[in-house]
């Protein structure tokens, strides 16, 4: 069997797991205040850039959204994102569970546009009844999106003059980071991330790591008091040397981005294998998601030695599949799948 | 000037006002369990026909709204409504607030179809991704809506079975009751309602109290331990005996459907002096709220005479208007306002 | 039967209800934007001998502690409170409701000392565990207190004092305010309790109104963005104007101090014939609340004619009470009470 | 330096870091639908005499207490604990985050008793003022507890006989159970842990895992939908089978109780070398967590060589002290504390 159901099915790349093992004996102090994290700390701000911001380590990435997004919001605030955002389908309810609506607006390709956050935020100001309504208070991008796609420097830069416009913190969910650094096509560096938007997190879970996301901001003052918020949510990891240690390796010797290009590189082979069998693309992504339309029976003999999933319902006749590709994958797996098509 | 902004501009009908007078000075016991509230309790139940149900007294409509919810979800539920319900727009956040999740259908004239909930609550269903999204619980419509429109019996009967098969309840917000019972058309009677909803609220503020609304249940079960609820949220009054004197005097000699009738009859007087001056339906209501297209001069214009509400933002030659009626307005309210237009 | 368990058990006072009858025909705008509601925020703010301060009108006691105490904190804190105040005890868990703890400390005669509060302050930021414990960030004491002591001027100083050195917000809960002006022995005025504090409300459901509080502060920026707070916690009267009609005619010609002072006569006349009588105090109370301990079979002897409150669960022989005037309690009232001990 | 500042300051057991090592390249499903975690389950359930329960994996303790107590309480519940607990004290308010209280009464050497949950319980279903009080409604207990202490079998049968009569779960932290298990002088199994409770953690973050803590229960029933809050608090593992690893391996070859077994052991010789140098003990704990009263000038010098923590303020001229052991300490580490004192 050949496994492309997602970036998770796996433990951690080697060097990672490598690392946790060197280190396992080892006494620090808990909490996250030991040297290994200070170190991933460091790092981390060096490779976005960031010369006077913090760097927060949590364990996953519907705690991450729920934490930052309850710190950037106060009562009676909604966040805009889009109807196909994780935070508005796939976290079972953990935003509002913190209070706070998620404004959904229609996605073009799993992206937001700056002209539909514009005229949202503007109509919602257009009278005194917003006293009575939801503030939109900040703005959710998925970067790669949830559909693989990634967002152009200039769409980016786009929405960030409008949030800056209205004040609004805009905050990058990066799952799967990784991948959207390493995109076919993509114009945007991690420090370019770092400096357009207000927050982001680096995602490791997707990207090599057991577990583990890196908050990252250079805008500290957004985020007050964050350490505690971060315990009251249950967030906080005991051995939080574990984040440390993980991520000052995914960030030695450019571990982290060689992840991303590995899998796109090998996504982009499987897209090209399908398309040249006759394979209908789904959504044309640049990244480590790719997805088709594949005839029904077609799904059922390819899942004999492949797993991977369905998105969405079934069809009567054809059903859009998703294949994921990670660190794990390799050119021989890509191989057999196209010859099993 | 004429006022037709909203059915909450005056304070109480005469007889209401006057039954406060009457017991100003009685001394009762506190928090609603007093003789004057289990008389009106107990000429709801009977109004509604309903033998083993249950009924509480609230201070407003956005606070029942968000206390029935809250207590009919369990932790990761949501509720279906339209995308224009009042919950999704106008109460501020506050069922999300709750911890819940509005799950916003596509309204067709302010209206919820049968068939939408239905595929909705499948899909839902469809595969075991389920477990980490909102689960749709129970479903929410308001009678009248907030366009002013009506279900039909068929319509009503065709929700109400399938929220039965689903096994959700179906809560009906009805802040305008008495103008939907008295609408014309409506071939739906107060126990029609109370039989095919599991839970609703009969509105007193904007239908003749002072404040105050009555939550009905012929399903006590639904709502355990609600008293508490209702503390916890800060909606218990003190003297509460003033929402059983209100509604018991509401529920007298039929005063609470002689208010709606009164109020659709000037407003079905308001259309038609509106249609016959040439304007444009917004929306075709047959209650207490009217929705005209106005160009902007004259709205302007009639400004100088009447007050009413924009209905959405200023469009560049003309806008969608509101009128609305109640007990307070009168013929001679009518006649000035078509003689202005 | 003569009446005295507690403060609402009648309606409003006879000026209240007068003028709540005098103006319901008017038309105004809801939700409390209205000239009566605008009037009455002036006549508190010069009564409080405030310029620059704030009024909000809100419907009952546990709502506006619940709304003012989620406004006052941040994530992570808690409110420091005595182990007998209303928000500890008798408010449902309203207050963890919004998801914030209440620091009980010991009550001294139902009050909070200084010391206690400096001490408990100091303590929790002696080292980084603070971090992840709960942050004590405002002070809740209520005059006259839930036993029916107040607190002198030096004692008010001396907390106002702490609070202000921590820079932790002081709340003054007042439901009763009207009974502190006028208890026996008061040196605080009410401008002095509005200069003490940074946020107060003035008591109106127990101090002649028919529902309704006024929250004053000197200090708006600490209530940001208090109106939509206010909706969200279905705490917005749609007639708002109710509120500023009652409160208006509270603070004309002195009434809410008469009424205060009425009952404060009354109450010490009570107190004076218990003792007389040979009864027990069980609290030294200076306001409308009084408490006795009263044998068993006195208590239920005197139920025939008079109802009041066990305070406390039934002792073996002895009980402690509570005996409650307002502004509907007579002369005679008391006399009969006392003729029947 | 040697290290007794607490149980979480290396990473996992080394045969716990082996296992995850050996299946680290093995693909399987995500969020804990994968063979390890079942297998952890079963070995779990059997090690529990279990026959129809349900065992759930989370991350950490604080987040597995907010989790579980959430869902057992209703609106308006609280939870009785001591005024020690963890989640009374160390949690940063995430019991309240969740919107209830937590009813503190007085520890006895860290311990509730079962006669003081019965007053509190009797004395709360006193009269109907209940209906706007916290109700008692669960009972968190640590075993052992935040002091080190263990319940005696009669201890915890007597507080598992008044929930049962009071029909309320009683729910058991076991943060560091292993230790509580190996206590000098225990006389409770895990079975009987499993029994006399209702829902319970096995603690792995203190005992030898690199992270994570398994929620056992004998009915499931009292956790509906279980699966699913857990995601909704951000508490769900993409790599779920990183928990089914680590717990299967410490529940073969009974590894949890040896883990317990060492660390207790070198605890008692720990104390018994505090004892014969003369120190005395602040609290008398027969598990891996030792407390002492020390002189101000010895713990400077003392921290020279060894890492402990201080028990509270420093006092003038002493102070209490504490020194944990676990899986990482050796018999060395003990010699050289002893011959430091």
């Amino acid at each position: 069997m050949i496994y492309f159901d997602s970036d998770y099915m796996t433990g951690a790349h080697p060097l990672v797991i490598k690392r946790l093992n060197e280190t396992n004996s080892l006494h620090t102090v808990g909490y996250g205040r030991d040297e290994f994290t200070a170190e991933a700390r460091r790092m981390i701000l060096d490779a976005c850039g960031i010369d006077d911001g913090e760097v927060y380590f949590l364990e996953g990435g519907t705690q991450t959204n729920a934490v930052v997004i309850d710190r950037l919001l106060d009562h009676n605030d909604g966040v805009i994102a889009t109807d196909t955002a994780h935070i508005n389908v796939h976290e079972a309810g953990a935003i509002e569970a913190t209070g706070h609506k998620v404004l959904a607006l229609p996605n073009h390709d799993g992206k937001l546009r700056a002209c539909d956050i514009r005229d949202y935020i503007a109509d919602f100001y257009r009278d005194d009844t917003h006293h009575y309504m939801v503030r939109p208070a900040m703005v959710y991008i998925s970067y790669p999106t949830e559909l693989g796609t990634i967002y152009s420097r200039d769409e980016l830069e786009a929405i960030s003059s409008v949030c800056r416009e209205a004040d609004v913190p805009l905050y990058i969910d990066g799952a799967r980071l990784a991948y959207g650094l390493a995109a076919e096509g993509a114009d945007l560096s991690l420090k370019d991330i770092a400096s357009l938007c207000d927050v982001f997190y680096i995602g490791g879970t997707k990207c090599g790591a057991l577990f583990g996301e890196a908050v990252v901001t250079r805008r500290p003052e957004l985020l007050p008091r964050f350490v505690s918020l971060i315990k009251l949510r249950g967030a906080t990891l005991a051995k939080g040397r574990l984040l440390g240690v993980q991520f000052s390796t995914l960030f030695t010797d450019d571990l982290y981005c060689s992840i991303g290009r590995h899998a796109v590189a090998l996504a982009m082979k499987l897209k090209s294998g399908f398309v040249k069998k006759g394979y209908r693309l789904y959504m044309d992504s640049p990244t480590n998601q790719q997805f088709f339309v594949m005839p029904n029976d077609k799904i059922d003999e390819l899942r004999e030695v492949a797993s991977f999933e369905l998105w969405g319902p079934k069809g009567d006749v054809e059903t859009p599949v998703r294949f994921v590709t990670d660190w794990a994958t390799t050119e021989r797996d890509i191989d057999e799948l196209i010859a099993a098509l």
